[in-house]
């Protein structure tokens, strides 16, 4: 008995995209602006279950709908004309569907001093009941900024943050109740995270989680006090433009301190400290993740600094004890630090992806189940799948009939799809998606309704159909990459794209696009179609992404061999990569591009030190260029904390033939390293370029991007482009007449 | 009985340069690395009168020498190696010659927070008497860091500056006296300058003055309380780079007050203020000059904010009462504010150049005589000079033999010759150097000895031998422009210069090098080697220069074209300039390009903005792209008061051509403007590079220098160098093969 599978019209937006990205004429070529056009741009219905047989979601006019999947009913919850009037960013429905609440009037933060969301957008919000406004203040404020606001999970129950403090409403006409008052700008942070949680350790800005009967509520208290403030520099849209400090922890300086509460809302106002377990309470430490098993118990994830040892706990909130359920240590570092364990109702069984050894290939993620036995952190651990593949997301534990659904990479590492597996007998897996009749898709993501009946599907990748489709527009290949000599079980997977006219015996330039982040994958049948696209659509540029050691998805022994020496085995694989690609007959080596942002400019500006000649052109984007300059989080977990002189965390890049260094002042890579590159470069007399975006924070604004865009093709363009040498003439004089 | 006159070693230096510069082989061509050799830096001997005989000066190889002119006997003073051992970059000698002071160490002063002298460099001082060092410190401070300090002008009187207070010794080894105490970092400054009153009022950090005795001492008091603070950034050398705060007053904004004092150093100190003219009392005012005249007199200059009113008054400093003495306003602004005028000894006669009406030609600074008639403010006025040039600078007034002796372009206002006027009879008048037989000096600078029985020539440029040495290394022409029709009477000079085997039968790239600040002069036979000389020397580059309305040197009316109105006479007569050599059949119209740096970044940015393609490429280096961000006393001394929304402020940029930025990151010109100009680039999609010298203050480091220039000189030549135009071919098409 599988659930039932709801393919909503999610789907179907997907091949719209297909179908309008194939050009009118065979002829016509995509150009930058194509990229903005909103027919090119892949809609996103951010479908939600309000209850076991209904959807929310916004389709590609724009309204909000609500979907009943049995009665195939649909209602227009919200018009697109309201989305224009107000101007808004962000919309979400009251838990009751009677109100729906706005963000808008977007504000980016480091334009107003007195927020503290980082790099986060911070909304003002508004409620609409038919044509009733609101707007939502913190009691005796008036038009203030808040970093945060959101429905509760029951009924009309409103949470928002504002100056750091937590305030509560039951309803949308009741009081507000201030739930926290220690918050402080830039140094207490109750329920929302600062740059470092945020950016590395939640992943997210909200650092709170409702209970499931929103009686509730669980939340962080980080005390940055400690923390040294970095500046992010404003150059411009005052007189005297001024910088916005916040806090945020280099490798080895004091990180923010974390403490865990559960107030509850209904009756007295009560808060309860979760108490970390005993090996962690006086050490360094991180929560990575929190989320509600039942009424008043939480699953707790707890972490060293180093990153090496995890524990989860089970808590009683009640009660503030938390019992230790499971523990994993590692000589390396801990991945997936986010996974959020799949319980059982009664608390006794809970699944969790653990690394488990295939054979010769190392270590692969595969569903555990852990059972208690007579202590509650002895469990009994049965393994359901296995083999050389992960899986990459548990989704749910339908009790009643023995089945876990769950996302894997099972077939191919580019894929993601669907499948169930028997929690007993033999542990009998099937594939959901893999022979869907209708939709041949490659890439889904999928979210399951509260009682486990039904499954949206969004289909992010349909390369079977999108293949033929596109033929006329490009070809996309796989290949692989036989990494290294002592590295002989994997190859490592390499997507090249041809132009669409591509022919064996012409010569074509390349361009290379690092990305490299460890963990990350860059070569996957998700459907993405960006600035490079042009290249290859229009310019007869080949471009390739190679996924190297340290990559996500390929297994932990991919995954770990960046440990402790980050840019070195990935920029050996970049390498190789190209070497490889020399060898066909189609490529011109004399013309080899390379192009990489954040930690891929960093592994770009490190093949250009240990190449001499090989590319002709280069840019980094946002260069790292100093690990000891980077978030703690990031730098300690893959390098360890930095020594005096630490080799590892000493980058010399003294790099002479960086041709562009393109910079945006970001919260996450600061100028700061483009600065020390170019302070080297300088120092070195290599002559080089640069882009400045400034005053956009991490995410750019449309024109930016469309500059960047278009500055981007155009560098690629010029130096790729096949040269029609001139006749040889012996005289390289200048002409005299 | 004109002065003897002393040609020292000096000149001999500069004619060193010439021959040094003639290239070994007449095919050798100049490179940058050349430019950054010590035998091709004009040494500047720096030479000094301590008394009516003796002269001390550091040779070429960096001896400091004392010199007898009388007895023709020199003396080393300070041998080289003591500079070497020491890392010395300042020195001066004590008025009794038996200690020298030392700056070392130099530390550009935005490394450290805690010292205020803005872009100036601080200073550690050490004093040496034969082979004993003492180090400079205040009371109960060690190893500080020195703002300023300096000999007085007997003895061994010695003054410094720390934390913004004076502080005072009689000898080297008698106790500090701290002469102020209200000296606050960034907000107070006592005897030292603040950034406006160094860069835009007394062009010095210095703001006090020694009386002749040395028993009294002028100093200002900046209180910046009010001044808005601008933060100059700051991206590499710290894990948590912080950027440095300085007061700096933008157009329209708080400026500094200032108030002047005079504190007498010998019996019980005590200090006195010296009152303002009532007129400008309660109005804000700037004092832009302080000049002793007796032991107890001073004269001052005060000027409104406007800069249009100027107020010289002589000040009884025992009394602090200060009498008006003469008083210049004008329409538009007042030029020359700094001149010092020369008073006879007992005060009644003083000498000052003011402008004076030339015929049609419009008025130029003459040299004026004003002796006091009944009331104090009341002079007869008699002009000793006339005519269609500028007396530049008046050096001193001999009573004993009725003259005058000053610098003036009489002849052309690219030379400074040394004249000398009777200030009786029919005013007759000499020149002094015009003749000199050795010399064949055009540009001379001098110094007139304590008692003006002698004067030390200084010559600058030696253009009638130059020419003949240089004639294989490049030749330079001087040609004219007429600016424009409503403008009939003034040529603009122009300067180009023409590659070493330049043939008017081949084409050449012309690169255009725009200064154009106002009172500036590009078009001068001062002797200057710069990149652009490697362009004409080794490219076959034609650079040329344009002194263009608004130039200094041209008299008044030339001057004052650009009044409210900057960036549109210049740029017109830089256009024209461009046009008028367009006619020349050798100039080839596809290879022109433009360079401006600083106030000719904006002059270059205009002159994109209304020329279509004209350039090829163009440089901006730290361009000012808006008055309303730039400096109060230069904003509003040319537009005037900031209205709102005010046109002559509003610069709108949208450059789409702008080839390459530079930027320095200056207190001067801020990175605001550069950021600015880049949000409208990216704006309007427009393409463009940039360069940035981080952590670079107003000097740049020779590293730096270096490779600003080999950057500059390379972009040039790769754009403005001949192209082979491949042969014709039908086939526009990818070769297929």
């Amino acid at each position: 008995a599988i659930a039932l599978l709801v393919i909503l019209g999610v789907c179907s937006l997907i091949t719209m995209s297909v179908i309008l990205l194939t050009p009118a004429g065979s002829d016509t070529k995509l150009t930058v602006e194509d990229l903005f056009k909103p027919e090119f741009v892949a809609h996103d219905p951010e479908a939600k279950w309000i209850n076991d047989s209904e959807v929310i979601y916004r389709n590609r006019d724009g309204h909000v709908i609500k979907f009943n999947i049995l009665t195939n009913e649909t209602e227009i919850v919200l018009t697109n004309t309201t989305f224009v009037n107000f101007n808004v960013a962000k919309y979400s429905v009251s838990p009751d569907l009677k109100y729906v609440l706005f963000a808008y009037d977007v504000k980016q933060t480091f334009l107003s001093s007195y927020t503290d969301c980082s790099k986060q957008q911070c909304y003002c919000y508004l409620m609409l009941f038919f044509r009733e406004v609101w707007e939502l203040d913190p009691p005796e404020v008036l038009n203030s900024i808040l970093q945060y606001a959101a429905w509760g999970v029951q009924g009309q129950q409103l949470i928002y943050i504002f100056e750091n403090n937590i305030y509560y409403q039951s309803d949308v006409k009741s009081n507000s109740l201030r739930l926290t008052s220690s918050g402080k700008e830039g140094v207490i942070f109750n329920g929302i995270a600062d740059w470092l949680y945020e950016e590395e350790i939640l992943q997210s800005h909200i650092a709170h989680w409702w209970s499931p009967d929103g009686e509730r509520l669980a939340f962080l208290v980080l005390n940055d006090t400690l923390v040294p403030n970095m500046a992010l520099p404003r150059f411009t849209g005052a007189s005297y433009p001024k910088g916005k400090q916040y806090p945020y922890p280099k490798a080895g300086q004091p990180n923010p301190t974390v403490k865990l509460y559960v107030v509850n809302l209904y009756g007295p106002t009560h808060t309860q400290e979760l108490t970390p377990p005993d090996s962690l309470k006086l050490r360094e430490h991180y929560v990575a993740m929190v989320n509600w098993i039942s009424k008043t118990k939480t699953t707790v994830r707890w972490i060293n600094r180093a990153q090496n040892v995890s524990i989860l706990t089970v808590c009683e909130t009640t009660t503030g004890a938390c019992v230790k359920r499971h523990e994993e240590a590692s000589e390396l570092w801990l991945s997936k630090q986010n996974q959020e364990p799949v319980f059982s109702r009664d608390g006794s069984i809970f699944f969790l992806t653990v690394p488990v050894k295939q054979g010769g290939r190392g270590e692969f993620h595969h569903i555990a189940m852990f059972t208690t036995q007579f202590r509650a952190d002895q469990n009994e651990v049965r393994h359901l799948t296995s083999g050389n593949w992960e899986v990459t997301k548990i989704l749910a534990y339908d009790e009643s009939n023995d089945n876990i659904y769950f996302l894997s990479t099972e077939g191919s590492p580019r894929r993601r799809q669907l499948f169930s597996v028997k929690t007993v007998g033999l542990f009998p897996r099937h594939c959901l998606t893999c022979e869907l009749n209708k939709a041949h898709c490659l890439f889904f993501n999928a979210e399951i309704s509260p009682n486990d009946k039904h499954i949206i599907l969004h289909c992010k990748g349909k390369l079977s159909e999108l293949n033929a489709e596109l033929a006329k527009f490009s070809l996309i290949c796989y290949s692989k990459v036989v990494a290294n000599v002592y590295f002989l079980c994997s190859d490592l997977p390499l997507k090249i794209s041809y132009p669409p006219d591509f022919s064996e015996s012409r010569h074509y330039g390349l361009l290379l696009i690092v990305d490299g982040s460890p963990g990350g994958q860059a070569v996957s049948d998700r459907f993405v179609l960006d600035w490079d696209s042009v290249l290859v659509s229009s310019d007869n540029v080949i471009v390739a992404r190679l996924d190297g050691r340290g990559s996500g998805f390929l297994g932990q022994r991919v995954l770990h061999e960046v440990h402790r020496r980050l840019g070195t085995v990935e920029v050996q694989d970049q390498i190789t990569a190209v070497e490889y690609m020399l060898t066909f007959p189609y490529i011109d080596r004399t013309r080899i591009g390379v192009f990489g942002r954040g930690y891929g400019a960093y592994i770009t500006l490190m093949m250009l030190k240990s190449t001499d000649s090989l590319f002709k052109c280069s840019v980094a984007m946002s260069p790292v260029t100093d690990w000891k300059l980077y978030a703690s989080a990031f730098s300690e977990r893959y390098l360890g904390m930095p020594l005096r002189d630490d080799s590892r965390y000493q980058v010399r890049l003294l790099t002479a033939s960086l041709r562009l260094a393109i910079s945006l002042l970001t919260s996450n890579v600061h100028f700061q390293h483009t600065a020390e590159l170019i302070r080297n470069l300088v120092k070195v007399g290599a002559n080089y370029s640069m882009q400045l975006y400034p005053d956009e924070g991490h995410f750019l604004s449309q024109r930016s991007r469309q500059h960047l865009f278009a500055s981007l093709t155009n560098f690629y363009r010029e130096c790729l482009r096949e040269e029609i040498l001139p006749l040889p003439d012996d005289d390289e004089e200048e002409e005299e007449e």
